[in-house]
């Protein structure tokens, strides 16, 4: 549960802006990757110090620094300076328990948003904070570890595929963030198929841990659902936005984008309903087999129980038992018990319990 | 489950724009056949290549261009060629899983939709993705197979039945949109009619499957509102949008099929609402049934199971019992079985329990 | 269930506007009245053909046209020639199925409304559609049957009680609604009183068939809803019209008419939440009682189980068991099934099972 | 239930602002008293007629007309001539069945609420309906019964206590509402402790009545929010109303009436939030309970229902039984008896139900 | 419960605007300390009358004055007049119950939140009325009793740290605020530990008390929303004030405080529903261990209670009886009982109970 909530408490009593990580380091060294590109031609390279970018925030082509591993203050507070971002910026990047969210700093915008991931051993999502900085030539992303997430779109810009070589910083922009988006919907496919997963069991009675699983997956999705709608928030409020940062020609793919999370957002509220009407439909079914097993009791324990009465008259040892002395008192008796099993079985009938 | 969510691993990481089909080949081949009328003649041919299609783009008369199986991106790719569309429009065209949607590209509207089809034997929804594109002249519909969805309206542009023959694209591509609208409601109707089915079922006492067939119909019930909802949303767009490619005369039309599509969807809440409430009945009824089970059991239990003891006490072997000698003991027992027996019903009918 | 959703297969590929009754035919003939008024005199007369009502579209009195019965499609495009409606209007006036709804056609307005019925036999909601045009100086009115819910304007009119000989034609429907309105009110009081009902039931523990019966209520606040939500939305956006139809002077009186339909949709409201709560009661009160049942047969079997198998022993018939042959062993049992009785009572009293 | 909607057969199908009072008669005679002041004198005294009245419409000093007792159509007609107030306003004073609201009249603003009162017989909220007129200088109330609740109000302007005697009327007016609404924090306090003297007895097993009482609760609930919430709504309208009936002065005092009436209002929400979990945590309660005597009976029934068995075979008088001779028989079937016991216990151990 | 809602008595009925505490006296008595500062020194001393602080008012620096205790009305009241400040913000002050709530008096803004804390012994959130007062050089803070709540805004102030001591007083005021929210979202990772404590003990059949501890917890959550909300309505509100008190370059650090507080009130959400899961989770296993027990119970019942009554009928003493006579009968009985242990077990693993 810790999971939904970052613990602060290092920074409690801080001044606000104070540059503090929170989260567990994840890599040893940062590193700081530099794309620096126009349509004719690509530049990679990595930076040992992050204040030789300074040069990058005013050349003419596009320029992207990947930052990978945000453990050190320092190198932030340098990134800061040399990009001249607001200090409550730089303490919300730090921040691995910051809440999605779009910030518009007149020059440069800042989307934070999560990267999930699923863990097949925990049956888990784990989340990584991804930051993207937009200026006007430069783009910044920030993320917890080196991952392969963006190297789709590291890809197209090494062989031109697509439009990203022929676009501005927004395009690129958009591009990290569609893949990022993306994502999200793999990762809603495979709670998908857990809850489909856990339907199957459901419907073949598939034993006790069911409402433990059912709780462990709404876990999962009330914490997809904590990650992803403030990042839909935030790329609504992107698509709305009235900046000269994002040209006229990339609006319509940030429409696109915004239908996708969408898209994923609705899943995910599907998916939700969809587990509730199965733990209902569990404990409904659970009901029905304890009204199963509760009549084959009642029937043959009022079947049995009073003709054992019977017999335990015939059993007892008094003296004077005029009965006992009869000759067909034996069969008698058992007349007596066929007449009780019959009558029995036939109320049972007509009460629908056979 | 997977209804409620396309799997889209194959355009994962791609391009936004990329031209991939996603969703499961229905035809062999894909057909693309020309309406080109004005209110005094007709023509209907077939078109080897959608390319041919470019003179339709600016003829004075209405043409509606249907093509039939979309999973050949190159066809697709010469559309977009020939009629200027956007290159997200085309992606989202072959990615079946796309949610419905309206978009307003300047030159052409586009409405992506879902056909829905009721089939009797997996007693499922079917979805079929429908795109309609709305030029000034030109009317693009694009489904997956080839289908008898729209050959009412065939029909009224070759015999000149309503309205269709004198009013501009705007309204084909209404009456087209009016059609899917109210195959809806037909769906919605066949929807209600198995809820009705359940409802006397449970009041049957229907048995213990019951749950499970009230799942699997909320399934249907969340997939029919997944799949209206959102084109609910766009036709909501449409009739506020302010665009020359619709006339002011055919506005009318499209309030009436807003109302028409609202009216739908209220129905799937009513049935929703309608299907939980017989869902809480048949869990009532069953505890009910529960607690008559049991009621009997701890009536016979009660009144056996004292007397029986009784009748034990004096089945042992004590060599010195004087009660076993006593003459009229036997009697004497049996008055005291009547008395346990009277006691415990008139105690059970103050409790009415009988 | 065919209630919430009238079929409509009959005009199912239809083409939009055509004029096909849907609904089941009521009554014989239709029958059109004439009311003729203005603040000094009143003429009422049949008319054999509706087209004779032409003249009155332009007289200075103020004229209602009721017309009782819509089954037949030429008699409503003849009013619709009469008068210039629109077809699609038409077509909602035909379909009884129609969704009430406010359509604004510049010269005049159209509410369709439902007229509600409680029928005792069936307790079940009945629902009649109405439909009100309003021109400048005419009211026409459409029922599927003659009714006496209109009799009460007729008779103010005839005899000039209250203010409506010396308006408008915009007061007129304003009466009329308010007449179907205050008979939303009589039947959600109607409702109300059946869930009276049920909660005393309840309270006295009515029964088995409990469940079923809420069910039946809920469905009729259901449709209840159903019916009067969407003439509320009416209203409000009759009251927030601009219009030259309605006059300054009628609109405290719509306001009015607005307070009441909200009254009404508020008390059904609250009368499906009490539903609700009752029926969570009821299920409690399921539960108790089975509760007190379980432990019934509880301390019984639990203390007569032990001593049963006590006297059991002493039931057998080993050759040797010393205790048989012991001069006071009989007592000794009974002792020893004192105190098993006592013990266990104490327990259960300790348990508050007692 | 009465109490949700009150019976309207009386005014069905009159023409609106007919003039019948709809309520029960609470008092013999209708009392009219005149408050006038300014901030030098005041003068009480009763008026025979209401329409002595009329001088004080135009008065320089500020007026308060209180009526005790509404059910006299007549008095209010005259009221209503006097002050020149509109029919609808006059029939909405008669009928106590009334929803609370704001109205707007140009010359004079009507508030329409309803004063609360917690009858600790019935434990129910009586609900009385206070209207309050206010003119530019006059302020009329009109309650069902004399009461004390406006006491605070008279005593402040008798003693020239605050400064209710150095405001105009709409500063009266206010001060008449605050102390409703003062009054509806008193009552929502009682709510309160009910629902916590309920929350004591769930905890300590409080026996089966409980659902029954948090029903009768949630029933004063209900009636408490519809009595409040458009209460709510109406002081939230006048905040907001632009009339010259209110001066600037006045406005801090109506934003802080609207604190008061919020905080009521979410406070009955959150008791209602409160109540629902409690019936929860009492109905999980109970299920532990069952829980524990069905584990007691198990425990007990399985343990000697085997044994039972066994001491029954053995009672059996067959003549070839030839375990009935051995001469430890009796011994070893006394150590199959423990062996089944202890395999019972310990297997109940396992199972955690000892 | 009184928690939720501060009893009132005592200010029923007085005139709005009077100065009476409503609470519960915390601290012997009241302690005035002033701080004045700019970006060059600090000045801190205590003042034995507030009145004193009247030159402060319009002294150039920055002066905060901090009010520990605010039972004494003469106090607030000679606060009031040294500042000028509205008798109902005067009136709010002395009201611990008071909802928490922005209000701007042109001259100044006040915002009237709660401070909270963790009580570990009763496990319950304990709540403190903290008021800000925000003038245009001056900052007043009252609050129930001294605490160490703005120790860390005093050392900042003193040590120069952060930005505060180039700041205005708006600043000031956000810090104060900002320390109030970190200190929410302190308490809701107490919140939940405690919801992540019960998931442990839910999951490992943690015992019958479980559903009054979720009440309990829930009964927290409800407090802690209660009394968080309203802050981040007014802090809302706050942001989008326009007002001359708070400089541009503030208002990025009320947004982040926004992002913070509406972080804390989704957490408390979320933790709510999770609360809710577990019980959930908890009652189905609670049915699923009654389904064991009942099993349990049924397989040994329905077993053993047929082969008892056949033991009982040999242990009949009627005179005739064939088959006690018989060689074999003895073991042809036991082959019966083995016939319906063995039919019985096969029954039960057909059903799958076994």
């Amino acid at each position: 549960m810790a999971r939904f909530f970052r613990k602060r408490d290092k920074n409690r009593g801080m001044p606000p802006g104070s540059l503090i990580f929170i989260g567990s380091r994840k890599v040893e060294e940062i590193i700081v990757t530099i794309f620096n590109y126009d349509n004719e031609k690509v530049t990679i390279f990595p930076l040992d110090d992050i204040r030789e970018a300074a040069p990058y925030r005013t050349s003419p082509e596009i320029t992207w620094i990947n930052v990978d591993g945000i453990h050190d203050p320092d190198v932030i507070k340098n990134l800061g300076e040399t990009f001249d971002l607001h200090p409550l910026l730089l303490e919300d990047i730090l921040n691995t328990g910051q809440r999605p969210k779009l910030d518009d700093f007149d020059s440069c915008l800042t989307i934070i948003t999560k990267m999930l991931q699923w863990d097949e051993g925990s049956r888990k999502i784990i989340s990584e904070q991804v930051s993207i900085i937009l200026g006007d030539t430069w783009v910044i992303t920030l993320q917890e570890q080196p991952g392969d997430v963006f190297d789709t779109v590291r890809e197209r810009i090494n062989k031109a595929k697509g439009r990203v070589r022929n676009c501005g910083a927004d395009y690129l922009a958009y591009a990290l963030l569609d893949t990022i988006v993306d994502n999200y919907i793999y990762i809603v496919e495979r709670i998908g198929e857990k809850v489909e997963d856990l339907e199957v069991l459901i419907l073949n009675n598939g034993g006790g841990h069911i409402p433990t699983a059912i709780n462990a997956l709404k876990q999962e999705i009330h914490f997809l659902r904590k990650s992803i709608r403030p990042v839909q928030e935030a790329i609504l409020k992107l698509t709305k936005l009235e900046t000269p940062l994002i040209e006229e020609t990339t609006r319509p793919f940030l429409k696109d984008l915004q239908d996708h999370i969408t898209h994923a957002c609705e899943a995910v509220d599907t998916y939700s309903d969809l587990l509730s009407d199965h733990f209902n439909t569990y404990n409904s079914l659970i009901n029905n087999r304890m009204n199963d097993i509760m009549r084959v009791l009642t029937v043959i324990a009022t079947i049995f129980i009073p003709i054992t009465f019977l017999a335990g008259i015939y059993g007892m040892n008094f003296d004077y038992m005029p009965e006992l002395r009869w000759k067909f008192a034996y069969f008698i008796v058992w007349g007596l018990f066929l007449l009780v099993i019959g009558g029995m079985l036939s109320y049972f009938k007509k009460k629908k319990w056979l």
